[in-house]
């Protein structure tokens, strides 16, 4: 197996030449220049490959395993994770208040690229820590936050988020965890949990649970959902957290990948809580965590895309098999073959231009949060509310399609499990489907962001990125991008208004499309760049591949909408 | 999980209504009538359903393993084995000449996708031995089919084919196995060869080993490969097969999928075996399995989409999440989502298209075998040939992608081991790889099977499709399909004469495109089958959601495509 070399100079490039993070920065007041956040990249990049990359492998092999009704991680894990919180990982971006070095949003982003390039299973640690950060920092009293917050913020302690049920999982409405208030002004929380990833683990500290359950006067449906903080250590008469709450893991749930994270059967008895946010609006509070996540997740599938594509490069530079096109009789390496070197494009291109959008997206989000005008304020957040599921989907999408075409290029090798690249297609398969499946990230797109304000957020967004396609003149990406947002801005007028069916339907095509030219556009920005080092050279090449080889596919998606719900509707339920 | 339920119903329905079977039976002096075909699929279909379905997830939580040397099959296996063999089915399709029931190819085809459906790492045990059987029956001098061929037929024996050396997969130029003539007529074989299905196992009975080895004298390259006949057991002095061979399993490979195969690393230690075919010639008795296992890995892709749609489709009738579109309030079946029809469809299209084409395309097979005019025979022979790898490479990676879709459905449940769809996904994987990858099935039918006869079999293929659509009327399906069919022939025109790099770059698009108008044309058949029964309306039903939702991809293809190499080959082999 290769190393894995963070794409530091592709971070570099992008914050000075394409996302103009500089002015971003002045914009919202950080005192952060391209300089420092490629440094802070740097040594992020460092810890990914040097402590992160070396034990995935094993932690695949070893898993984490339940003994006793305690969870053992993989060999190395404890140990990686006390280095990471010592370096001051975990809260690289958190907010100053609690702790936080208050670094954007973007170095987060970026981080969470490597850590899942790197080792998926652990970048869930602190991953579903940062969602309970969020969620307790924006909905829980002072107390709580208090109480909790810094130590999760450091990384002392970590957090997980308990939801799912096995009869309600997209579904909430129908969960029937139960809390019922005690003499303390706390809750005994009853129920089981399914899915709950880092639900337990043995890096020593507190683990801090955010239990979605219903109060005894809850209205029935998702308006009766409530928020619980559940610890797992409780505090003693002396304020030390040192009494097991009533809560075990029941199980680890036995899965495809990603077997170093352990994902719990929670079983809560009792156990006890505290109100998070108001009562019965525990599904607002959820969704401060889940959005944070969606963008991760989606980079997840970004992450691991990129460290495949660099596994199945190395390996196709060194595997001799075949011949030269010129007919010479010696092997050549198969990365001379057209359809290796198509592959691997095909992976290249999506890397990069998401990197490059994800990167853009974080950026609003630091505008959304920071900006010091409201409006401007109003309208990033718009614009990363709109691009979370695209992000989520579409990025989970590649990204698995991605991991699986580059184990292609290990021919046999690429199904063995020593060389590692089955396992990029084992861990990035889940990234599709936790945080809300790709469907419902569809629906959510259609359904939910395109209407927002009146289609204005999407306009403006189509707006934006005309004027920048606009401006970047007559270069191949630019024209076939331009060609791409007309076709994308008629289908999205053909959505207006449409049904849930209809728009059910649409979803999946609507969303990828949205996602070929929002990456096309980043493209365009890309080859735009000037310089004539290698790197520039290479953009202009993957810009050319991007617009003649995937940019195409509009077209067929474009077909596929245009047909409608009505040969979806068309079976009857009992004739599948 | 569900039970399997062999498609018995869409077997009878393309007999009789869709491909001409029993005229193409007159046609081959074959004494088999639909209903005959019929009744043995039904009982091929209770061995499948009844007991090897039932053994196919332990299988894959067991494995095969390796314990001082020898392969220890999952539980359950070794009598399914025997209960298989004495049922008949290895024998199925085999000339009677070697003890085979002659029955047509098209029941052998069907057999193997459900072995494929139901435990597809049972299913490559036959499946193997039977392409070992077609080169020892096309190469082998009499004395070794007198001794090995009528075991084999029967199942009491079995085969494996050992090709692959870790140097050398797709480029068997580089192979390095030898054989030295010993004094009795044999040769003693030397090399080790990795990836070997059914390597070994503990079946009982004797395990034929066919190997590619050099000669002391051979020519360096393709030219100068051989082929021989390495058995397990060796004749002792009474001729009873007891003497263990100098071969030995060195390991089993750790695999992302067919956990229950048991894929062996064989040691060939001065192993005594017999050339098969000519000295140097081992290149076309291999091309005679491979062809053979070809279309049966294709099937296999068929196979595992279909059983992966029925767990789907029950699930989702099962399953309650959401709200129906007409504002209900109580939960529904998640079949009533737009978005989870979609995933259902596009799996069913592909499964029911291509079991037609591949039912279409075995039924040439034996055209091309037993048709009594040479002329047709040789027809028939290049149809299958120019079929060969879009069965193979089409069927595998619509069937890995269905596996995917069909896990989708399932959202977090289907990310479990223990609800067996992300079995599917894993065992689909490898069909996508061996016998050749789905990037040579591609190079094979842009660069070797378009410029066939100078381009006489492609272009008579389209004309008999062209015919059959023209003789459809004006259903939707069937206009589909002709627009397509033109843009084909189009993009098939463009391609002539298209050096290596142009073929290659090509390659992947034009065969799925190649795919899609086939699959276009057996829908087109299907829905102009006569009848009003629920059979006859579903498939007019998802006629209509090929036409209008799927066959528009080839639009993105044929963009695709005329993009030529130059985006391919412009990036240097070090930029990567």
């Amino acid at each position: 197996m290769f190393s894995y070399v963070p794409p530091i100079d592709d971070y570099r490039f992008l914050l000075t030449q394409v996302l103009g993070f500089d002015r971003a920065m002045a914009e919202t007041g950080k005192d952060v220049d391209a300089d420092l956040a490629a440094a802070v990249l740097e040594e992020a990049g460092r810890m990914c490959a040097e402590r992160l990359h070396p034990i995935n492998r094993h932690g695949d092999e070893e898993g984490s395993r339940l003994i006793d009704g305690e969870v053992h991680t993989p060999e190395g894990f404890a140990d990686a994770w006390r280095d990471f919180v010592a370096a001051g990982w975990p809260s690289l971006a958190a907010a100053p208040e609690y702790g936080g070095q208050g670094l954007p949003f973007i170095l987060q982003l970026w981080l969470d690229e490597m850590l899942a390039a790197a080792n998926m299973s652990f970048g869930l640690f602190p991953g579903l820590t940062r969602g309970a950060c969020e969620a307790i920092a924006a909905h829980a009293d002072d107390s709580l936050k208090a109480t909790y917050l810094s130590r999760m913020v450091s990384g002392e302690w970590t957090g997980a988020m308990a939801l799912t049920e096995s009869g309600a999982g997209t579904d909430l409405a129908l969960l029937k965890a139960k809390a019922v208030p005690d003499a303390d002004g706390g809750y005994a929380v009853t129920g089981q949990k399914i899915f709950i990833s880092s639900g337990d683990h043995d890096f020593g500290g507190n683990i801090i649970h955010l239990v979605l359950a219903r109060l005894p006067d809850a209205p029935a449906g998702v308006k009766g959902i409530s928020l619980f903080l559940v610890p797992k250590y409780l505090p003693d008469a002396d304020g030390n957290f040192t009494v097991r709450n009533a809560m075990s893991v029941g199980a680890l749930e036995k899965k495809m990948g990603i077997h170093a994270q352990p994902t719990c059967v929670m079983n809560y008895d009792g156990a006890t809580g505290w109100l998070v946010g108001e009562p019965h609006r525990g599904l607002a509070a959820m969704f401060t965590m889940m959005n944070a996540e969606r963008l991760m997740v989606g980079i997840q599938g970004l992450g691991i895309a990129g460290a495949a594509y660099q596994q199945a490069a190395g390996y196709a530079k060194e595997r001799l098999q075949g011949r030269s096109a010129d007919g010479t009789r010696e092997p050549v390496a198969i990365i001379e073959h057209a359809d290796v070197r198509r592959m691997l494009l095909n992976i290249r291109a999506f890397v990069e231009g998401a990197r490059a959008l994800g990167g853009w997206t974080a950026l609003q989000l630091d505008r959304a949060h920071h900006h010091e005008d409201a409006a401007e304020r109003a309208k990033a957040d718009g614009l990363v509310a709109l691009l979370t599921p695209v992000v989520k989907a579409a990025f989970t999408d590649y990204g698995f399609e991605s991991a699986v075409q580059a184990q292609q290029v290990f021919g046999g090798h690429g199904y063995i499990r020593e060389w590692g690249m089955e396992q990029y297609v084992r861990d990035a398969r889940i990234a599709q489907i936790y945080e809300g499946t790709n469907g419902v990230q569809a629906m959510d797109l259609v359904g939910r962001k395109l209407p927002m304000a009146g289609g204005a957020v999407v306009e403006g967004f189509f707006a934006l990125v005309a004027d920048d396609l606009g401006a970047a003149g007559a270069s191949g990406i630019a024209v076939s991008t331009r060609e791409a947002l007309a076709l994308l801005r008629e289908v999205t007028a053909s959505l207006r208004g449409a049904g849930v069916e209809a728009a059910g339907a649409a979803a999946a095509d609507y969303l990828r499309l949205f996602a070929l030219v929002s990456m096309g556009w980043m493209w365009t920005r890309m080859a735009a760049a000037e310089g004539d080092t290698p790197l520039h050279d290479a953009k202009r090449a993957v810009a050319d591949f991007f617009a003649q080889r995937m940019l195409p596919q509009v077209r067929g998606l474009a077909g596929s909408i245009a047909a409608g719900e009505a040969t979806i509707m068309a079976l009857a339920a009992d004739a599948f």
